[in-house]
């Protein structure tokens, strides 16, 4: 079903509860109605939902500012258009019903994800940053126009929000690795990675945008790319793979589509942090704190993570990626991650 | 001269210095010695430098640690890497003469900068992050690959950080517009105003990076376009504009090279606020204190910045580029942008 049809089909379900007054239920997603999903890994939807009811003031404003919303994303769609979020908002001071500040906006975009089951980007509603960037033997069309992730310029291939509606026309890498820092993705660029390790490199540029994940979710069912991730030895950079395996709490109404939980972890370890030898910096309070939370989230309930996770602990220190550095410039490229991908596969 | 040919150069100063026991003068960038160049428009330093002397421990060691990092950045140039600040750091630890930590090695590369007369960059130091984004009728070569900014995808051309090391082999447009937000960007690109306006369109990510002025100061400089700068309307947004224009006061040695004095500014001005009715915030507190800074500021004093300045004040309130989504998506393309560019041109 397109977005198209789908906003249809919510117009005239709304239709409905108008006509027969009966709410109209949207899906929370409140943490209380989260729940991890052993089987498939990520986190997903509770049955909860709330209940616009037309026929009282509340439920009625909520409704109509649901449909207002739904309205300018038909146009969108209809017209090939996108808008951000600040767009819509200011978009709707020309409305009847407008809203009190972006906050009650956004969230109303979220219902609309929601009770649609589509991404906002599939509806016209982006993000006002990028995605990641590739580089790498991978083809790709983008509204007509082909772009070869090598031949995009030292910088490569900027993922737009609207991934989606890019076509991966062909790829000759074996594997992706995506890396946290813009340094390290360089890093990799120059040093040839690419080449030598068979790969696609993808910068994260810290916690992945949406759209980055969704690529590399993609990456890894269409093309069959088994997907590595290389962050920072601390609990931040150790989150940012988790997001990317099981997904993030936030969007759990959309993790089935962005999440990908064959996603395998490279490191930094903390047990790499002993092994290279690397230089450190001390755990702050605020990495201590983290990682206690770490250690009660379901999403690192394994042998693995609790190990890890009490050895940085007990060690009180952790590593940047650059930190491989030390040794040499192309350390990492020629060492590490051969080392790390032979363990792996 | 190339730097290879000014790094051997620097040795031979500072084989001389050691020789006759004198000192090597180290341009200071402090802002006392920081000064106004009216004439050319822009910061430049004074005469005052730092006098490294050989004969002394501290000084001694000063010497020491900028051969050591001038001689990374000769290895790194000879071999056609960059290393990034960090990894600088990083390497440094296998050195007989490491860094405390790595502030002391980032002064040591702005040290190298100042006596080099060089961008970093241009000696193989990159930062971590990219430039702005281009888009529009631009074909550039990277590194023997041809590029065009229309055609590298919807997120443009991305700006690397050796920006100088870009050629640019042709162009269609008749002028630059650069905004503040990757949103506006968007928005100008969707709308076409690369064609409508026969512009490039340039996305600043906020406060501009190094790479991103040089590119602005080419392309005014060689393609002899016009550069037009469209940011929020408000301090910070302003000030984007000015370091645009006028240079910083932290790279003032460089600021011959970044500054594009010619380039002139759009708006958001406080008139548009009030001609325009957008929809605003009111002013922070922070606003407001760096309202009074920037009325101090040299850079700000003309006839047209002291009355903005004071009629922002007296409004109380601000207000974004994304507001004129209030009249419609694409207001900004029809109506407002044409409507300034010919007040400007």
């Amino acid at each position: 079903m397109t977005a198209l049809d789908r906003l249809r089909s919510l117009a005239r379900r709304v239709l409905r509860c108008l006509e027969h007054d009966e709410p109209l239920e949207v899906p929370k997603r409140t943490t209380s109605n989260i729940r991890y999903d052993p089987e498939r890994r990520v986190y997903t939807l509770g049955d909860d939902a709330y209940r616009r009811r037309p026929n009282t003031l509340r439920g009625a404003k909520k409704l109509a500012q649901m449909m207002s919303v739904a309205a300018f994303a038909k146009e969108l769609v209809e017209t090939g258009r996108s808008a951000t979020l600040r767009e819509l908002y200011y978009t709707s001071e020309g409305w009847d019903l407008p809203f009190k500040d972006q906050r009650e906006s956004d969230a109303i975009v979220e219902d609309l994800e929601a009770v649609l089951g589509l991404k906002r980007e599939e509806f016209g509603i982006w993000p006002e940053e990028d995605g990641a960037a590739v580089y790498g033997d991978l083809l790709v069309e983008e509204d007509g126009v082909k772009i070869h992730a090598e031949r995009a310029g030292i910088s490569g291939y900027n993922i737009p929000p609207n991934v989606d509606a890019v076509e991966l026309l062909d790829c000759g890498a074996e594997r992706v690795i995506a890396v946290e820092t813009m340094g390290m993705y360089r890093r990799l660029v120059q040093e040839r990675a690419h080449e030598k390790l068979d790969a696609l490199i993808v910068g994260l540029k810290g916690q992945a945008a949406r759209a980055t994940r969704r690529l590399l979710r993609r990456l890894n069912e269409e093309l069959d790319l088994p997907v590595y991730v290389f962050t920072d030895g601390d609990p931040y950079g150790w989150h940012i793979y988790m997001v990317i395996r099981s997904g993030s709490a936030k969007a759990a109404h959309l993790n089935h589509e962005l999440a990908c939980p064959d996603a395998k972890f490279i490191g930094v370890t903390a047990t790499d942090i002993v092994e290279y030898d690397l230089p450190t910096e001390p755990l702050t309070e605020a990495d201590r704190k983290r990682i206690e939370e770490l250690k009660r989230d379901p999403r690192y309930d394994s042998e693995f993570w609790r190990r890890e996770l009490d050895l940085l602990a007990r060690l009180g220190k952790k590593a940047e990626q650059q930190a491989f550095a030390k040794y040499s410039l192309d350390y990492v490229v020629e060492e590490y991650l051969p080392t790390k991908l032979e363990e792996l596969e």
